[in-house]
């Protein structure tokens, strides 16, 4: 993990970047990890920034909320824990995430079933 | 696929239900499928008319969004036509899910970072 | 694809493999679209002819519903509708099906729902 | 994690029937977990209880290796621990589960060179 | 789908590039489609124009082949028919294609043996 | 985990191989895991070699970087761990790996955008 004071160069900037966007000089380990590889890390920032806090109709809570659904569904450890402490930031409650949990289970199991029973595209959705 | 002039006993319970709640003679056909096993349809159908349904802290169109993206990351190809077909009648705009889209491609690419580099989870989040 | 009568040397021979294994002179897509990478096509053949035909404590119904339910959960079209046929050969009733599918669904719900609640692993189970 | 002696309500009704139903007053953590959204709680364990449980033609033991087949697919470490534990508890032998583990790689294999290789689905499978 | 000719402001600039990038005044069908969105058109456009054509370590072949091996692992077969063609146009062959799904299929395959089976990571990996 | 010491028969005729293959006394956890079930071991192991081992078109570095791309993209940490370093030790680079894992980002960012923008596929694909 590359920490901010051994940092230089593109990796400081996109540091300094995460440090002002996010009020706070903690920098999560994911970024110092894929700081191995600077264009990536530049790459991911710039975009992550962008669609999680850009201008746009879906608030930030929201946003949070399907971050965590795909992680979820990927089953990506980490991301479940990050994204689950940035959604509780911008608001979600104990309920809401309960809610979201059962509605990620109930999706994870209808894709299952519309699989197995081979159901064809209702010609309304098409 | 059984019809709703087919239908008796459980199933055609179900398929009252379905129509009584969702105001519409009109039965999708992955209900018209999975009704080949009647007990599977009617959990089916009662767990996703309480958990999309029933009442909670995130609302109707927020509860549909999450279950575009799960269908999404899954690839069910019919799930993503259904849902996003309802998420529109709940109020999602092109430009809403355009922004959906660019969540759940961010959060299935961080995903596989998080992955790739190992990152070990911060002690803040556990 | 590659038709038995084009086939020749290794591809041939497992063309006749399959024929004889099979009692039938009908070959699969499957087979003829892999038919254009011999190694690979006789690799998969061995094992496969070997996981699920060879001797073994599961019986050969048994070992095809664990095939399907691992093709719907990877949402593979092609291996869902070749096995099912291949199950409903060595037995499956509908109601089977339908068991199947609940169980399934069941298990991808409870998969994420593990795993968004973040449940640490019984000592027991350990 | 809600532990049976913190539990009321419709928690307490559940832990109560999970006790009956396995006969043993442990409770596993995962319900302890999900215990934090009662709703989900109760919707899995009544829905879990009938589909692994209930009446059907598939024996208890077949119903659980299709379970652990779906938890190793998706790579739910949780899952694979306790449901391997209750495939054993119903008669799974080291036998069965190496034959079950060899017939989910496979599966796993023979889905993505289907993907790979395009494969179209034969006229008789439709 | 958002033709050339229809296309103003953002989309025709992304076009520009991408048709002079690409030498062709062909456009693939999945940038008419997330065109409907273009801050998503634009971002994934300078990312992949990056991440597969700028400099590196790695060949344009050697990615398209990781390319091809992800997309084959999720079943998107969009993403298949496409990548494969590109990896065709950088110099694929039918040997290598085999060798590449032989591949992938290997390393679902172990990577289920590893799930299952609960492997624990060697010290030496670490 | 069965030990060298303690194996016999057909699991010792394969550790004898993996020992003389790989020039190195050591025998990797997951040879010793699967050990428990002899079939499943031998069949792996002799297809891994084949597959990694065997003459081709791809160059070994090639493949391992393939290997790893599916398992980042499976989330398999034991494979992670062990493939990358089989590629580092067939001469994978810092920069080499940065950009594996970068392409692997965006081929699961741009699945998914292909999946929920329901892409046609264009016909100079087919």
């Amino acid at each position: 993990m590359i920490e901010y004071e051994q940092s230089h160069g593109l990796v400081r900037e996109v540091y300094d970047d995460i440090r002002a966007t996010r009020k706070t000089n903690d920098i999560n380990n994911f970024w110092k990890m894929i700081a191995n590889h600077p264009p990536t890390l530049q790459r991911t920032w710039t975009a992550l920034k962008d669609v999680m806090g850009g201008p746009g109709e879906l608030d930030p809570l929201v946003r949070e909320l399907i971050y965590v659904a795909v992680s979820v569904t990927n089953g990506c450890d980490y991301c479940i824990a990050s994204h689950r402490a940035a959604a509780v930031s911008k608001g979600m409650t104990e309920g809401m995430f309960g809610e979201l949990m059962s509605i990620v289970g109930m999706a994870n199991m209808t894709n299952r079933l519309a699989n197995g029973f081979q159901v064809p595209i209702d010609d309304k959705f098409k």
